[in-house]
């Protein structure tokens, strides 16, 4: 789920992060997680959402049902910083839901954290939500007119609201008129007082996954969070699915009007799942990011002496391109996995500061060497910059830096966090500028129809758009310029 | 403000204290506090909280705007413990309120922490209420069949989506039109983006104070609050009175159809309000808690060595009761006012344990002597059979209990948070009955019409109906078995 | 214990209370609690130091022993905030000592927390101290010439390494040859794995009682502790003696060279002791302070309408006045006990802001009137000052302020953290200069030989030296100087 | 520095890591850093600690020296989430020295937190610790003879009493002759009111580095601290070396009787050490590390399809075996590095869960080939057995582990926490019993005179007694017991 821009109450949360060291890459990526059927459903949520952290590490919730009463616990931070065994235990009843979410500097408190949790005329309702919905703020003031008092500035209260405001008799009949009205991207887990539903929009953007624990349904953004319980991987959320889960049985239903064809995120393979992840149906995520690694060296390998791996994110492609070329694989540059919450700059200026706190090149390795290092994208390009200068330092000859995705140059309005257009170098800047920019000897992105290539199925069911600036959902004027991305607005449509 | 006995979400909050230790005393009374039009105004609230600590230790909170935005800052436990000077000053704005929430057992937590604050269609909007509305659950179903969603479950935030669902085409009239269709208990203050509303119900239950600090206008429950800053006292907001107060001027309203005459609560007098604040009108507090003591003295005197008071509710009226009764007054009983929010209980049984937390008895006064006990008032009747033990274990030779009020026979609904009436042993035991369970030599409380005659203006304008069953406000069957505060309903006319 | 001046060493301690509200008293008084022989040893010490909260709020610490293993837990704050249950529990075994320290400004952190417990040739070993050595800065120089490495720059540290460095060849002479060694007050009690040990100095300056809880011994500052408990009261540990306490069985030790007379502080009869307490012997506190008032009637009446008590410790004294020369009793200052650990002080200055947080007046007692107020002690002057202001500005015709004490004239060196004698106002001032200074109408103290007639007892047994400069124990010059608080040094042999 | 087995007193903490998710590895080493002459020295030591991070992960504590006081700031976790800018700013002065703890399981309070901070006769003294003294034991007991009073039951307070117990004139004489007393592996950092002193015990078991930041003198365990910084690294502080460094100059000493020959801790290069860092003079860790997978691929290479690192540790030495066997380098398994400080286990048994929590196997990379998994060292085997589970899950047909190192056959003296004898696998079980206990299809380490030759330098110039049970100093019988961790004391000659 994506922010409102405007904000009016600013709530102190003592608990919150004072500050932390957010990556030059894409963020606001979250992670669902649902079960229904087991006695342990809140322990197995708590390991399913540890599974799924590097979805999400600025805040985590769970939310679980004893049929009659919910059981609400959350907290800032880590899962396994959040929650004590105490807590677990006061989750009662076999079923619950779980939501992380990844931190957006200065937002960040307990009021944002997701699952929402309502009491209305139906009883109780929770909801956790991967994705974006590009038509909230338009139904946000709809729903205010009608008397709504929204509690949050998040996109996902806009769909209980329209829950609670709907005529339908049954809980399922309001739940589908809400999605009716509801756009974007959405991997949505729901929770009542009878059952878990899990709901993905029909162009499938975010991944949703369902398996099989013993007697147990569960649902997870990745299948890393079934592999840590031991749970059975039995297939997608198909794009517009919804699955409705109680304690016995599973009913599908498909309640959309369906496009033309999926919009699954690419991105998802290059960058944000977990490599040991299955998602978007039956390939795991490293084997795909190995073939773009190929796909780079066939497209634009380079004489050198070694390829290394911006870690850890850069590792398979760097294999990839490896394996592609002939060139040696090595380690030559080493990062720092305790990072931590809050850090304190030095007053003065040491040089490249940044990246070194995460990054250390070896020189033994990369001394007098010609160098390809392998990195999955390029957002604002200072990172990068940072990174030749490291290598460099280190007594590289040569720098080559090869990038496992095409240039960014849009910004996206699917569920990940990134900057205005102006800020994305690849929109304002040719790959020759940006070489330049970077000071590396060459720079050279794998190509739209290269990284297509790689991932698998038909080309045309995914999501390109921040690589080709075409939205798969025509936007209205009015919503491109709400969601603020723009400096003018685009023709999208 | 009272919760709804209905709760079905819990959340659990670790900044909550783990155990209060409670009085056997009536509850959940509140204090409000507003300024409008002064550059301290956040740290002058935070003063105004902390002069009102006594009506409220569980929680405060203190929400300030600048025009623009609203800053809120709260946590649970005492005032000054509440906040630290960064927060205060992060409160930025010349208008603030506050509030403080006294302690009811295990529903304690951050969510239903005032003042209650919202955005909606007509922009931010903060209350803080000292009272109970009898119709709240009525209208509470009413506005969720129209789709409205509750964050909490206080009958407070009723009035706000009341105000949400109005038709009105500016904030005053909406507001206006909520307040026609709540009843019941209310000293209630509004913070907008442009002014702070104070409003006081049309009966005049709570006590709402209107002060003056230098060029800013203040309200507060007593006037205790402006005595701490030095603010002066102007009058009250009167019963039926609605005060807008912006920067620079304010302006009166009576937005409400007047019942024949006020009821104001005369147990403000016999024990909530601080003994040196001023409410309804011009009259202290501890003068007249001196008067029912010598009332007391003028109906049931009995011959004595000492007069002692329960501390420190007890002493004005122990005083008047020495005056009246021309018994010498004695320190019997000294209280720790060290009492903490966590206290360990020891595993075997100590004699008297609960009540020697805070009271010890002193036999160098008591032993051999005939002593006069007197207390402010008897819910359950344990703590007074506590404290005749104690006093005769110090070696009393006769202990005489004497009450500065009637029996307590009925529940209040009007914002204090009596136990049922079962539990009242006012309602359930005659005199002589309660006399015997206690252990006292004899007992007595004042009389009704002594009582009114204490308090100062005419009689028939105070609410009494906890001595007397008789309900200012007539209750609908309904409104009584939503309370649930009787076995059967009543009849409350 | 004190506080050394020399700190070289400054730990933050997260848990320390920022800022405590510091009345314009004596300080730095102590609790001790002891008890050998309970199943129960931890909770009934956590209970003692409840009762016993007046005399230390600073911090509070317990230690406990199962024969073989130490227990500690410990925090900032108050006794109740300050142990879970789960930590009570953590605490095994049939004997255990705890301590409450009060508030230092500054130097406020669990480093200094008592009991201090240490680890040493003969086992385990726990010390808490109600006192003050006048020649541990002596001793402690030559400790650490023979290579003593101390923890805290506590005077009680020197007591440890005393018994560390010395030859003896049981627990007990070591013991004793270290408290041969030691000058000044102490009321002591150890913990080994073996035994409890309460030790008072010769002179007997601070009290210590021995009671009996079933079949335990057990040892407390005041008796408050046993009643809260449930304890009986046997007899103080006397001047000089050491009491030995296994699970079993007491012994009574005399290791010390008797002083001609015992020195026991006055000052607890007049302020520190709580009034329900018995201390020194049979008498408890409050009919001796009540005596302290009918004294000072007899000595310095005033015609007045009414006279009231500085709460809460002015109130026995105040009703004694009352007493004695027939002037109506009244509550003129009412007090807000909810104080709280931190609190934000408005930017512009509030008239008579500091006393205000703690009590206000009530002007419908005392307008018009000519009113005497009663308080226990003026140590700077300022407290008194503001109090007659707010009196004043009540609208009291004249104020005429009395003091249960005589004129505070010299530090004390026995366990009070007073000002140096250049604040003290009574060293400085006459009390004509003194009555300006306050701008009270008059003022009166009550003269030394009428407190010590009211005092039980013989008079030569108590030690006056604040109101006096005449010390029991007499100073070297270097003690002196390193007490550092004469300007110069007095000559006080 | 090195925990007793002996442990009377018990302090909880409640700031203490509940649990920490610790790996079947060698534990307890340290980091140390020190800077003098330098206004930002506490910042930069802050920096530096945290690039150490990974020789502990317990608690961390910084104390600076302004040349007056000392300033201390400590705390449990991770360095980054331990200090706030506030304590960094409190740590005045041009001196600062730091360290860093790994955790042991139970005895974690921040009493054992170093650097240890005394206050003594020649004025302040901290000291941090990177070794352990196999003596330690017998100077305490004689030191508590002479009436020392220890704070702690670490073995570096040992050295602060040797000190304090000396009577050497100057400081410097005084360290010298507690250096000369003392036996064990030790990398010290000292801290006086005028110094900072860096010392390396003769055989040189740990790493200490010596660097030039600006102006000032910097030491550290690693070079990767001054790496972070922009420090030079100069050169090691050698064996037997005392550099004393003030803020203009450093001066070299050599204060021990030398041994025929140095005895470095060659695990530092397998396992502890960060691959980017130099340590033992002027190689760095990684060249080396995939040295041993070169050899091991020399020694003992397999056919196989693939071979896999267990990640992170084992990923140099996989490229080296890789490289050396000509097998493919896959990564098979991904580790999940958000692991957090407490974890909640679920309460059924879910297969292999332990391992999983770091670990995941990728099916795409494993299936249905013969893999060669590469680790570091085996210490038990029991998460060996489960890694090689988890591969044969995930479809390898064949499975065959290599160790970059021989098998472990006996405890550690020198620093690092093994378990005792019995529980290491590699002592108890020959290299076949392991290969079935493990269930891998073959198992192969690398051999001592392979690891030898993969390290530069002379091979008798390292310590590696816990593969060959050949201590390089002599314990006693004495010793041998007290460190507890044989069943029958070995011959150690």
């Amino acid at each position: 789920m994506k922010k409102r821009l405007r904000k009016e109450t600013r709530v102190s949360d003592r608990r919150a992060p004072l500050h932390l060291i957010t990556p030059d890459k894409f963020r606001d990526q979250c992670a669902v997680f649902g079960i229904s059927g087991h006695r342990e459903a809140s322990n197995l949520t708590y390991l399913g959402l540890y599974a799924l952290q590097h979805r999400g590490q600025e805040s985590s919730e769970i939310v679980s049902s004893d049929g009659e009463h919910f059981f609400v616990e959350k907290g800032m931070g880590l899962v396994a910083d959040t929650y004590t065994k105490r807590e677990i235990k006061h989750l009662k009843g076999t079923k619950a839901i779980g939501h992380n979410r990844y931190s957006t500097a200065g937002n960040s408190n307990l009021r944002n954290v997701q699952p929402l949790t309502v009491n209305f005329a139906f009883g109780n309702l929770a909801v956790a939500h991967n994705g974006n919905l590009t038509n909230a703020t338009i139904l946000r003031s709809e729903l205010e007119a009608y008397g709504a008092i929204f509690q949050s500035d998040s996109d996902t209260e806009v769909i209980v609201h329209l829950i609670a405001h709907s005529k339908g008799d049954t809980f399922l009949n309001r739940l589908v008129e809400a999605l009716s009205l509801i756009r974007g991207a959405f991997s949505l887990v729901f929770l009542t007082d009878q059952d878990v539903i899990a709901v993905r929009d029909p162009w499938g953007f975010r991944p949703l996954c369902l398996g099989r624990f013993k007697d147990a349904w569960v649902v997870a953004s990745e299948t890393c969070a079934f592999d840590l319980i031991g749970a059975e991987f039995i297939r997608e959320v198909e794009p517009g699915e919804m699955v409705v889960i109680n304690d016995k049985e599973l009913t599908s239903h498909r309640p959309f009007v369906m496009p033309e064809r999926p919009a699954k995120c690419v991105f998802e393979y290059v960058y944000f799942a977990r490599p040991d992840s299955k998602i978007f149906g039956t390939s795991a995520v490293y084997p795909i990011r190995k073939a773009l690694g190929r796909q780079l060296a066939k497209e634009a390998s380079v004489p050198a002496d070694l390829v290394i791996p911006v870690p850890d994110s850069g590792v398979p492609a760097a294999l990839g391109y490896a394996e592609g070329s002939g060139t040696p694989f090595e380690i030559g540059l080493t990062r720092n996995h305790y990072v931590g919450r809050t850090f304190i700059e030095p007053e003065q200026s040491i040089r490249h500061f940044g990246v070194k706190l995460k990054l250390n090149a070896v020189p033994d390795v990369l001394e007098g060497k010609r160098v390809v290092v392998v990195d999955d994208s390029i957002v604002r390009g200072t990172t990068s910059r940072k990174i030749v200068k490291l290598i460099r330092q280190a007594g590289a000859k040569e720098v080559h830096m090869r990038i496992s995705s095409p240039p960014i140059i849009a910004p996206c309005f699917y569920g990940i966090d990134t900057p205005t257009q102006k800020e994305l170098i690849g929109h304002s800047h040719r790959v020759e500028e940006i070489r330049k920019y970077i000071t590396a000897d060459s720079l050279a992105y794998v190509s739209l129809e290269g990284m297509l290539n790689a991932a698998p199925g038909r080309k045309d069911h995914y999501c390109h758009a921040c690589f080709t600036d075409q939205y798969p959902i025509p936007l209205t004027k009015e919503e491109v310029l709400q969601l603020g991305l723009f400096e003018t607005p685009t023709s999208s449509s």
